[in-house]
């Protein structure tokens, strides 16, 4: 694979595409989105409309419509722009063939610039940025200018369009619109078809060159248009424009702050708006950056996969999830997985703290929906939901994927059988504790989730009398091809574990906060039988163990499962868009595995002897097919434990590529699957800092066993740990450690089970 | 449906049919079998071979050829025929259109006759006449006769063919066969390709009629042929054949025997041979037959079904199942399923018990299997195999249908988690030993089973410590288009019986047999604890119990399924021949159920008040396909048991013409399933003593709840219960028991609740 045939390095922020190709539109549509973690615009041209994948995801806007998926509601597009000169449109359509474009994004502040040359007679050209502010979080601001008109005739139309793509059904209904032609100010303003949910997109412009004639109004269903003339003496026009987009979720009278917004901006223009949003980027970037030397590709592709974790993620709410595609696009529902806690989290716990806490705020906030999943499945406690949004209540459908041979939808278990989310979200509460010591959190919040899941396994699991030991049946592991299996490894020590820390942080509450956890007690109705066999089951719990061959076996059986490989069940398919898994695909009978299962295991827990892992690293690897996007990285981080660092390389590229070289399949199973993988985006941070860097935290405290593959010179980076914050930086021959001079203690941790101190300021080197 | 369509009534024990139906082979080769439950001949012309489905099934041969499924193995064909005159061929083939056919059955003896006559120039007929003989099990005797040859030229070919038909490879190599022309005897041995085991067949023949001339021997790979002339002044030819068959699993020297009994049978001659066997059918039907007044197509229905169920039972053999398709074909392996005690038993239990001991002892003989089936897949004590053959191991294979639109196998589940096939047995057991009080069975065979069935059912259930209840997980229950199920009203309620009759065993043992329990106990190593696991199972087992509407949930779940009918999930089908059930089929996730399951509950279990039967039986009524043959009989079974004998009636009719008007479908899901239905035969037997005359045996005792429908003027049959026999003659007005002259004490039972002692040679009747 070339990175060449998707786009070219400008330097380690940017990249350029020289000319666009039908295929890929829509990756560049995700790839090159302008987002802030409340929205995220397509990376599209003005003229774009739905068949080239144009959308603006918006954030808390969940609906469901003509009984389909329920998913996030894309905003009217106020970008929208018509360039027609000489009687003829301009937009790089497919096989219009008459501009070139060219796009360069920068991802360092996620401004999304195009520059499109007419192939016809003159130099006519286009050119336009953008960008998602993060200092107003509801706007996208536009510069567009149409160069070189060398008085031909030209006619423009922009406003507001709201006939757009959609996944699962339209969302917008009972559009109504104005403009303001004082103030140069459009609204479409339309709510949702079952959530009801007003959202309201504005346009504000102003043409800054260029003069312009004769200004109408057209009004479709569902848009709002100005169709404008340019003066004949025009060689020039630029117009600043600015999108805003509020809903009734957002605030009471999103109308009104629409409007106010849209004035604003134009006051404020185009060139300042930007300098504030830059200077919020760069206070992320001061903490999250990694800088790799030696490879200005890899350099690129790993701020690429940052930026996508960051703007993925609604750090300005307690009260949202991070989607599995962020908010590139609409599939997987605008939603939570496992992979908010495991995947994306993980580099803001280090970083961003306040927006980790506000990722497990969310799972406090969505208790209830928990709940409700949990007593209608017949168990107690929060079973949370496979597919999380808003109130938590379970989104996944039971029928996710299409036989398509027959066209028969497949009723896949993922919403009552991966039972993993949930101690997932124990674990990532314990992570935060142990990274941020904010024991005021825990007791707030974090106490009631752990107890609620404890509550829930306890309720789930089953005693075996005859082996005198708790089992877990009939469940999905992190590998989905296998449905129905029994005792993942996986699942069952992250059940243990979980019930370990509730018990843990109970036992503190009673001694600590004893009125706190009266409190809790009361509040869900918990009493001490609960705990007594929360302590039974975390003992007695079945835990596969290594066997002879120091191997641990996926789930009961698997090891008799036929022994292939992925190569040969792709050529055992009958049709190549067909699932694998569940219940009679080609994986489901075989030693094949879509992802990291055992492995993600060993990236959770570092229990296991370095035998242990070798041997079940050598053996799962061949059988696994990384037909997820969160497989990769974790073999990568267990490479690097293993010191197999060039291993961990050849992931780095599995992992950081897939959007970036659009190397994954946009449909399976007749499911649209496409958009941003943010879990691989988030995977990319761990598998450099706790793959080469081999950071880790347990109870033992912060510890690092690095190691760097060849390719690459040099890593650096910062951390913040326990409120101390330090630089990292690692090559082949040293690993050096530089505390901030503001922190209020020394930091303690260990490199190769060396101990150190440092006080603020200091600095170790330690020779590899 | 008419019947006319497929055969007309002689009277009450034979039918005819008329002309032979190209479409309709398959189902003559089985409905005519001749059969004495060592082997099955099917009902074929002498011409036909394998393209007709000829097949001659041998009991205890069971072989696996080319990795396919194990299965019994069919003997070469002795009565191989090719009749020749004036250069054609008469066969009645498909589409030859010489002669036509009549077919003659006689199913008190179980006598195939049939005569054919040619369409051509002259008067020319083939009659022929044969039976497998219950005086020697080995021998199918055949008088074969060509009329008014009319001087024409005549060619005949007789011997031993061995290109038989197969349906899961060839099970016969080695080939070698002599002509003994001093005896007239021919033979052909071989051997089964994996068991190994020799089968030898024989033919002895002598012409009674007719000369012959020019007698040649023609050798072929897997068949041995005499090629005759007759001598022109031959107007008649007669012969007398027999076939022999013996394999070495019945004797050493099966040559030897088949020789010999070759030759015998050649001196006894066709019309003795003929005599004794009629005289063990006259005994027989002494105690089985059942007499139907007022219909005689019903008359002959109810024999036809006796008939099919004392010919698939090895009575002469307590080491041998009854195939689910009995003798009929090699179709489900030639092997026993639950069907076996559920359907066939019972008929056996009230009339010739040492066969029904037979039966029950073949499960003694199998325990080795069920122990390894249970050990392989991780349990204790007995798991019976699904599909069961000779030596108990499990037969089942793992991909039993296919997905017939994509060509894939389908994992079916039976032979794992269809678990109630071993408490099954173990309700079989204690109604045995309710109807015939032979403790010597229980102390010296059926505790063994008892006890391994319960210590597998411990090892199976699990505890749910959250409801404090134990559970089974993961199940079919008889309804097999639902896989994956938990808690199956079914299972869980047998296994509660099955466990409380170990327990009941166990004490009485130990106050009664305490050596032979001590004996027991140390052979299969159980302990004390496992009692008390038993005990406390059966006191803590989950049973569902009736809802506010008085019903019972066939499994967790179901009343949340879809709620439709077979008819709207026919509409549904992609093709025809899809399998309804798991994973995926039209069935999977609605309330249509393939087969009585709650109502199979009922019908062995006499224990809920007659609002829940009601409530039940409409409720599932509507919603059950009767894709199984097993299903009509147990409907009927509860109709007459709610006093609605037109309905019971109905399922009669559904139930009795299963085969003889071939309803029944020979392939599904890509597989063979066509034969005889034995469960359904003996279902008929069930049906009409347990539905009609309402009879049943518990703790109490015996008792008759009698309803007879309106189509039946009076139904009339023995019983022995207990060593007593006794007659029942049921009208619409009387109820009448008479007990035998040799009776040795009085007989006990209640009729609608009233209690009567009768005492040999009495009678009672009741007025209805």
């Amino acid at each position: 694979m070339n990175y060449n045939n998707f786009f070219e390095i400008k330097d380690g922020w940017n990249l350029q595409i020289k000319e666009l190709k039908e295929d890929q539109l829509v990756h560049y549509g995700s790839n090159l989105l302008c987002g802030n973690g409340y929205l995220g615009y397509r990376g599209t041209l003005e003229e774009w409309g739905k068949e080239q994948y144009q959308a603006c995801v918006i954030t808390d806007t969940y609906d469901m419509a003509d009984g389909k998926w329920r998913e996030l509601s894309n905003s009217p597009n106020a970008l929208t722009t018509k360039v027609t000169v000489n009687g003829k449109d301009f937009g790089d359509y497919p096989k219009e063939d008459r501009i070139t474009t060219e796009l360069d994004f920068n991802y360092k502040y996620g401004i999304f610039k195009r520059i499109s040359q007419s192939k016809l007679e003159s130099d006519f050209e286009i050119v336009s940025e953008r960008f998602a502010s993060y200092d107003n979080l509801h706007l996208i601001a536009n510069k567009y200018q149409i160069n070189n008109l060398d008085k031909k005739e030209m006619k423009l139309k922009i406003g507001i369009n709201g006939d757009i793509w959609d996944l699962n059904g339209c969302h917008l209904e009972n559009f109504t619109g104005e403009y303001d032609s004082n103030k140069n100010i459009v609204y479409l303003k339309a709510n949702t078809v079952e959530s009801k949910i007003t959202l309201v997109t504005a346009l504000s412009f102003e043409f800054k060159k260029g003069k312009i004639k004769n200004l109408k109004v057209e009004n479709e269903e569902k848009s709002i248009y100005l169709l404008i003339k340019a003066e004949a003496e025009s060689e020039k026009i630029e117009m600043e424009r600015n999108m805003i987009v509020y809903s009734s979720n957002d605030l009471n009278g999103p109308l009104k702050a629409a409007l106010n917004d849209a004035e604003s901006a134009l006051k404020i223009g185009y060139d300042e708006l930007k300098e504030k949003h830059q200077a919020v980027w760069d206070k992320k970037w001061e903490l999250m950056d990694i800088q790799i030397k030696g490879n200005l590709l890899d350099q690129l592709a790993v701020r690429f996969n940052l930026y996508h974790n960051i703007i993925a993620t609604p750090a300005h709410s307690e009260r949202l999830p991070i989607g599995a595609r962020g908010l590139s696009c609409q599939a997987y529902q605008g939603s939570a997985f496992w992979d908010q806690e495991i995947f994306n989290l993980p580099m803001f716990l280090f970083t961003e703290t306040e927006t980790a806490k506000n990722i497990l705020k969310y799972r406090y906030h969505t208790l209830d929906g928990a709940r409700q999943k949990a007593e209608d499945l017949g168990y107690a406690g929060a079973f949370y939901a496979w597919i999380s949004g808003k109130s938590g209540k379970e989104l996944c459908p039971s029928f996710f994927f299409k036989d398509v041979i027959s066209g028969r939808k497949i009723r896949n278990h993922f919403n009552d059988w991966q039972i993993h989310v949930s101690p997932d979200i124990s674990y990532a509460i314990w992570k935060y504790y142990l990274a941020t010591e904010d024991i005021d959190f825990i007791v707030n919040y974090g106490s009631e989730i752990l107890f609620e899941v404890a509550r829930f396994l306890n309720s789930r699991v089953h005693y075996n009398q005859f082996k005198d030991q708790y089992e877990i049946i009939r469940l999905l592991g992190p590998d989905e091809y296998h449905e129905n299996v029994d005792n993942n490894a996986f699942t069952n020590y992250q059940t243990q574990f979980a019930l370990k820390k509730a018990l843990y942080f109970y036992f503190k509450m009673e001694n600590e906060y004893p009125e706190k956890l009266e409190e809790i007690k009361d509040k869900i109705n918990l009493n001490e039988s609960e705990i007594t066999a929360w302590q039974e089951i975390s003992e007695k719990i079945y835990l596969p163990q290594p066997d002879q061959s120091n191997l641990i076996e996926q789930f009961d059986g698997y090891f008799e499962l036929e022994d292939t490989t992925a190569k040969v069940l792709n050529d055992r398919l009958i049709d190549k868009a067909e699932y694998w898994g569940w219940p009679n695909g080609v994986a489901v009978f075989t030693q094949v595995i879509k992802q990291a299962d055992v492995i993600q295991l060993f990236t959770l827990h570092d229990i296991f002897s370095e035998e242990v892992l070798t041997a079940n690293y050598d053996y799962y690897e061949p059988r696994t097919q990384h037909g997820s996007s969160l497989s990769p990285s974790q073999y990568a981080v267990v490479a690097a434990r293993l010191g197999r660092a060039e291993e961990a390389y050849d992931y780095f590229k599995k992992s950081a590529f897939i959007d970036l070289m659009s190397t994954n399949k946009a449909v399976s199973g007749g499911t649209f699957i496409g958009g941003i993988h943010t879990a691989a985006a988030g995977g990319i941070w761990q598998l450099i800092i706790n793959g080469f860097a081999g950071m880790k935290i347990d109870k033992a405290g912060l510890s690092f066993k690095p190691v760097l593959c060849q390719e690459w010179e040099e890593i650096q980076f910062k951390l913040n740990y326990q409120n101390k914050k330090f630089e990292i930086r690692l090559n082949q021959n040293e690993f050096q450690l530089k505390t901030a001079a503001d922190n209020s203690e020394a930091l303690k941790f260990s490199v190769f089970e060396k101990e150190y101190f440092l006080d603020a300021a200091a600095e170790v080197k330690i020779k590899l």
